[in-house]
């Protein structure tokens, strides 16, 4: 659903199938009824006005993609009669993307290009250089729905609240054993980020699982690099020889380690 | 030098040197003098306060990226002295980005991310079902320059005039002799695009030139993809299946080039 995070930009989507794609948080499965709340229902009724008979599609994340049509409708509600899945459920790659947040429309920018890309969980990651210090979970999470809704995935990545990267390195091993962070590292050589997606590719086959961090514009400090470097589960990229910014970075890494390690 | 396409975030650079730099199209030297017109002179000295004495560093896409001095200043005018080199130029690969344009924000975007990205050359490209018809040839080449400038780059890639599809592919041979056209291909199956793009950099090795052609949203209508899949310099490329928006594939795509054929 459009939300005031949308930017001015109306074209049709690539992915359009012609039809509102709407996720809503209930089960869905043939001949089940769904309450719609009130910003739904007012995107459905009053701005794209469409009444009783008109179907959009749903999906919840878990249960694929659903045909729906509005059986009734009220001020601040409306209901839809569930009919016949369209698409199955599809798991996307077991890819994290942990980045340092930056400033509002690029922070919006890389939750709807993460999801578009296939990221199976987004984290903000607050480093000793990040300078926003507070991100808006739910403006996360509304943007990365729109882009889930917009762009016809039926899985929705994960989105966790934004946490220290200290603290995130202290219960790693427990939280996400066996999951290697793949980090962009500006001290390391350029050239080699094909070698080492392609040496991780051999050594477990595609289903590793990784998680990209990327850091904030000025990169990771000194005590922060030592500390990647020194643990065995890590792996410093190197993004070429020039600079980017940070949410540039996080998108150009995530496209380079989907092409190797993920489902392009 | 920030626009008033610059977005709202007023993050440091990763790439910030600490220093201010600007884009100039005088030819630079040791001793140097070099005249700023209106909007750069009010950039230095209204907006950063700067004076007489201050230091700046400029580059031209040519001649790598100097140390000058404010020496002089007017109302609409001032002078620098171009005094040390502090980097020398470095070319950019020979990677071609043509792509149907989008609206506003997101076409300032897929400028700015691709001059951030590397690619030599940026090219709208009018296809059967763009939208966009306009393209504001100074706004892009104001956000190829404005992303140049903050990410410390000493070469700025080429911006070509908007064009049909139809025109560029008739005269493809003459005016690109030998340049493949890596086209992002919707028809084309998933799980391909790594090995597709390593054929070719072990076919010619890096030294290859290449362009990298993204349609619209709602991809290349079946004429388009049939001349293009006719052409012997072309190779159809899928990103993967989730469909993007056709920002997101121009920037994914030009990340995957890069790290296999690229430099990074």
């Amino acid at each position: 659903m459009p939300t005031d995070l949308d930017d001015d930009d109306d074209t049709p989507l690539h992915c359009a199938t012609g039809k509102t794609r709407l996720h809503v948080e209930a089960d869905l499965a043939a001949n089940a009824d769904i309450m719609l709340e009130k910003d739904q229902t007012h995107y459905l009724l009053n701005v794209l006005r469409m009444g009783t008979g008109d179907r959009v599609l749903l999906f919840n994340g878990r249960d694929g993609e659903w045909v729906a049509e509005i059986v009734e409708t009220a001020k601040k509600s409306c209901r839809l009669h569930v009919s016949e899945r369209t698409r199955p459920h599809m798991e996307l790659p077991d890819i994290w993307l942990l980045f340092a947040p930056v400033k509002k429309a690029r922070l919006d920018f890389i939750a709807q290009k993460a999801t578009e890309m296939g990221a199976g969980l987004i984290q903000p990651v607050i480093t000793r250089r990040t300078i926003v210090s507070r991100v808006k979970d739910a403006r996360l999470q509304a943007n990365v729905i729109e882009a889930a809704e917009q762009c016809g995935l039926v899985a929705v990545p994960q989105v966790r609240e934004a946490e220290k990267l200290d603290a995130i390195l202290d219960r790693w091993t427990e939280q996400a054993p066996g999951r290697r962070i793949l980090f962009c590292d500006e001290g390391a050589a350029p050239g080699g980020a094909l070698a080492i997606l392609e040496g991780l590719a051999k050594e477990g086959g595609r289903g590793q699982s990784f998680a990209l961090l990327v850091g904030p514009e000025g990169g990771f400090d000194e005590g922060e690099r030592a500390r990647l470097h020194a643990r065995k589960d890590t792996v410093a990229l190197s993004l070429g020889p020039r600079i980017m910014r940070a949410d540039t970075a996080a998108i150009a890494a995530l496209a380079a380690v989907q092409l190797v390690l993920g489902d392009w």
